[in-house]
């Protein structure tokens, strides 16, 4: 199945999603504009929507209804999007997909608040699919999310890290959210506890292998088609798997140590790990990577019904390690 | 009754409260030291756990479950707090309650995470209760309390502020809160709908009342009574009844004005100001509206049941007007 197809399938579904986020926005176009013009800039701007994606499949692959996966679609979105602007406030971005962040336009201040707003209406969203599981599911994986970004914190520019803390931070930072997703929709599809669980579990592996790919792509990926600088993790000292492995294979000197030691020129350096990590097949490692991560979501969708559902979460897991964006 | 008794009474509760804030700490202690030290700072620091009170003495009015309460309790609290951390790296505040802010010490970035951190172990919490409707009720006054302090950031500085404006941004700022906790442990003491709505108004006149006396107190309390700077809303632009009733007594040229447009000495502003609202008799009449919200929030209480807890509220709702700091 092609990507188009695995969002063809839930059109309705994403539609859903669009009208409750318009109605989100809408509803202060009066009596808040300014609140007004910031939710239509957050939430009018596209997205790759992969959480709804995620939710929408899961679900029916069950006995869905179609409201309660909306709302639990709706949730996860708004929920990433949230994390998002924390994220964009504390590293000072400018851009995020191409388009000015909120802080970049309103202030850090303003965007810590409209953040914490953003995770109410998302904490709404989980409330409104009626199950008490759901939403006790959401505040978990808020507290995942922000352990990971605290870990994240406290390990910058740290040369010292391991594969396992690398593991532990992305499964936090990204995976918990794409769980959050798939085992909700199975929740919501009341699926057996089994199926729950391996849902959860392709939803952990795809996560890992989504951010492996994100951590490539952001030395490998155009400013343009990333939409923001490139190699800005490595330039924040955030450690991720193709600086871990090039730190490893060339223990001596070299440009990701010098950048987290704040030696040197930064954009050199950046071109010098760049020009490395493809020279010594370090990426195409980390592509494997990521595929032995998506293989094992794949393979976790073994037990599940034989629908286009089914086909549509393989296609995803396929999709994450080919992107290119 | 007095206040001593008040907390006398739903110990047991408030004890059940402390339990779960040290053992919150306690499980990071070897996994994450960092995080650790950071929950242990804020959840050890004492404070007046006003909001656990009135959820005690709300529920227990009725046929209340003592966990299901404590969990209430612990909720609004620690929403309470992971507000305060966002509200502290807001403003750079280098104090709160005497002791040093989270940013102070650990930076505005690891604050913004702990808070969202904290929103997720409330969550947690309210999930506890096992009560959709407490769940949704918390979510709806995180959405209160973002959109309060949204407006006070978008108003910062602006002179022509209505009273309507003040009461809007305080009912959302504090009296969601204290409805909250109020609310909940009705809802959660299976009490009837007109008593659920009368507990929940008693919340939000209290938390009025409450709050008009904070804003109060910053200008007549010392330093070592607020711990933290005297007059620190008007020095952020932030507009409370004192200011704005200073502002309309005295149109011309006056100390408020001149803060809010940047004029002259701060601290002789701020000295002048403050000798002005004693001087014209505003601090009396501030205390007169606080009064008046006081006694709605004690007229709300007519129908409930007459116990002790009924007695509690009572005291409660004369101590928030008489309190020093």
């Amino acid at each position: 199945m092609d990507v188009k197809q695995v969002y063809e399938l839930v059109k309705n579904g994403l539609t859903g999603v669009e009208d409750n986020f318009k109605a989100l926005a809408f509803e202060k176009s009066k009596s808040f504009p300014e609140l007004h013009k910031m939710l239509s800039h957050i939430l009018c701007g596209g997205g790759k929507v992969v959480r709804p994606l995620l939710a929408f499949h899961s679900g029916s692959l069950f006995n869905y209804n179609h409201d309660k996966l909306i709302y639990m679609a709706s949730a996860s979105e708004l929920m990433h999007i949230a994390t998002l602007v924390h994220d964009d406030a504390i590293d000072k971005a400018n851009m995020r997909r191409g388009r000015a962040t909120i802080n970049s336009i309103w202030g850090v201040d303003r965007a810590i608040i409209f953040g914490d707003y953003l995770f109410a209406k998302a904490a709404q969203f989980a409330v409104a699919t009626g199950s008490l599981r759901v939403v006790g599911l959401f505040a978990e994986t808020l507290e995942a999310i922000s352990h990971g970004e605290l870990r994240q914190g406290f390990s910058a520019y740290k040369l010292n890290q391991t594969f396992d803390e690398y593991l532990e931070r992305i499964t936090g930072k990204t995976a918990a959210l794409f769980a959050l997703a798939t085992e909700g929709g199975a929740v919501l599809g009341e699926a057996s506890e089994d199926s729950i669980k391996s849902l959860r579990d392709f939803g952990i592996n795809l996560g890992i292998s989504f951010q492996i790919v994100d951590d490539i792509l952001d030395f490998t990926a155009s400013e343009k088609e990333l939409g923001k600088p490139v190699a800005s993790d490595l330039v924040q000292g955030t450690m991720t798997l193709p600086s871990m492995m090039l730190l490893e294979r060339f223990p001596g000197d070299n440009p990701v140590r010098r950048i987290f030691n704040n030696e040197g020129d930064s954009h050199e350096n950046v071109k010098e790990a760049i020009a490395l990590l493809n020279s010594s097949g370090i990426i195409e490692e980390c592509y494997k990577m990521a595929s032995q991560y998506s293989e094992k979501a794949r393979r976790n969708l073994d037990t599940m019904p034989d629908t286009k559902n089914r086909q549509a979460l393989i296609a995803l897991a396929d999709f994450v390690v080919r992107r290119s964006k």
